[in-house]
């Protein structure tokens, strides 16, 4: 058996655990290569349900205890989902809004951002590189398996992304909205919208926007006392996506 | 030399690097004690500004690697302050909110919620133990300094928080809103607020709060899609803290 090992350029990434491993088998069971299951354990409920649609799937189930030290997997984790990345492209009608994050650099941030984005109904994710690898097992973990409910799409340049997304039609822009401080930012608490046909960006933990974001699109602050010098991103980002989403409604 | 290892039980704590080491400086310098020096190392402005201000204040600085090793301080750390941990209580008056956090047990979730309170002007924070130590070092590093800007005060339990703290006066309680699912819960969106009296309350990453507390205080829920089966704990916090601020506004 040719053992597991995560790689950024491996086809294949891991869910960890049951909980992972059912949603990714209730979403995309089509995704999942092999499972390994920890051999002489006892199971509960979850995980015999889940071994029944492995079998009615005709996924291969391999018992084996090396391949959870390879992946470095935690005692308490009895099961590992080997899934496809899947090549992913973002929905472009009106309506849709998207998640542009430039730079991002923390796996935990990012799974968490994924997390809250799916959470408010933010299905399509564009992530402007370099960037930490969006399938890393632990991207995939602190998203607590939303990264299988969401379309991530890569570029190289934000103008890339642009160039792709900006128009929805022949007569329609997206509003782009980038979260900064900057003179000519307004506050989140002041936009309106008519309807979801936007982009929130968001910049690096540690570097943010750069300030030429304030001239290609609408800058916005997230008002706060100047006892802290900003926000965590994960933290930023889940209240935009949350006071946008309620904009809507 | 004593060499410095922190316990929970300890008196003291550590703020490791320069940014903590001069928010600590900046607000509380009298609880510094001493301050660990990386020996042979090129220092930068901010270093050598700390410096002469740990001189202005009379604080010993210990040159010396092995206080490093035993404190797990990264390569790039060259400075840390030992404190005394402060014995604090909350502010008891109108207008002014609490955050009540159940048994939290993540001190990186600990540290965010810690950095969103204060820079949305929430500087009272009760726990109820068992919990994670807030003054552990990882805790005070995520919270970016912000710990050195709010009261928190340990509780055994909810009443004995409730019987401390719920009346603000003979003709005023604290209004309590407790974030959790319940039938009784109202939307984030459809609260109102006439002033600064209340306090907001959130429980454990993984068992959320005891059904008891829709009883005891108003269930607020935060509108989500049910892809995702909760919010991290800091993502609900923040978002809950940045929108009561803004009902005030």
């Amino acid at each position: 058996m040719k053992l597991p090992r995560y790689k950024r350029s491996s086809p294949v990434s891991y869910a960890f655990g049951a909980t992972l491993t059912y949603e990714l088998l209730k979403v995309s069971p089509n995704l999942i290569k092999r499972v390994f299951l920890r051999p002489n354990q006892k199971h509960g409920h979850d995980i015999d349900s889940i071994i029944a649609q492995l079998i009615a799937f005709n996924i291969p189930i391999i018992e084996n205890t090396k391949a959870f030290n390879v992946l470095g997997a935690k005692d308490n984790c009895l099961i590992i989902a080997e899934f496809d990345k899947p090549a992913m492209q973002l929905e472009a009608t009106a309506e849709t809004p998207h998640i542009v994050l430039v730079n991002p650099s923390d796996a935990g941030n990012l799974g968490t951002i994924i997390r809250s984005a799916v959470a408010f109904g933010y299905n399509n994710l564009a992530i402007i590189t370099p960037a930490t690898d969006h399938f890393d097992p632990k991207v995939v973990r602190a998203s607590m398996g939303a990264i299988f409910h969401i379309n991530i799409e890569l570029f190289t340049s934000f103008d890339d992304y642009l160039a792709k997304y900006e128009n929805i039609n022949s007569s329609q822009k997206r509003l782009l909205y980038s979260f900064m401080i900057n003179p000519e930012a307004v506050n989140l608490a002041d936009v309106t919208l008519n309807d979801g046909s936007f982009s929130l960006i968001f910049g690096n933990e540690a570097s943010g926007l750069p300030q030429e974001f304030a001239d290609k699109t609408q800058a916005v602050f997230i008002s706060q006392t100047p006892l802290v010098d900003s926000l965590n991103l994960s933290i930023a980002a889940g209240i935009a996506m949350y006071n946008f989403r309620q904009k809507l409604q």
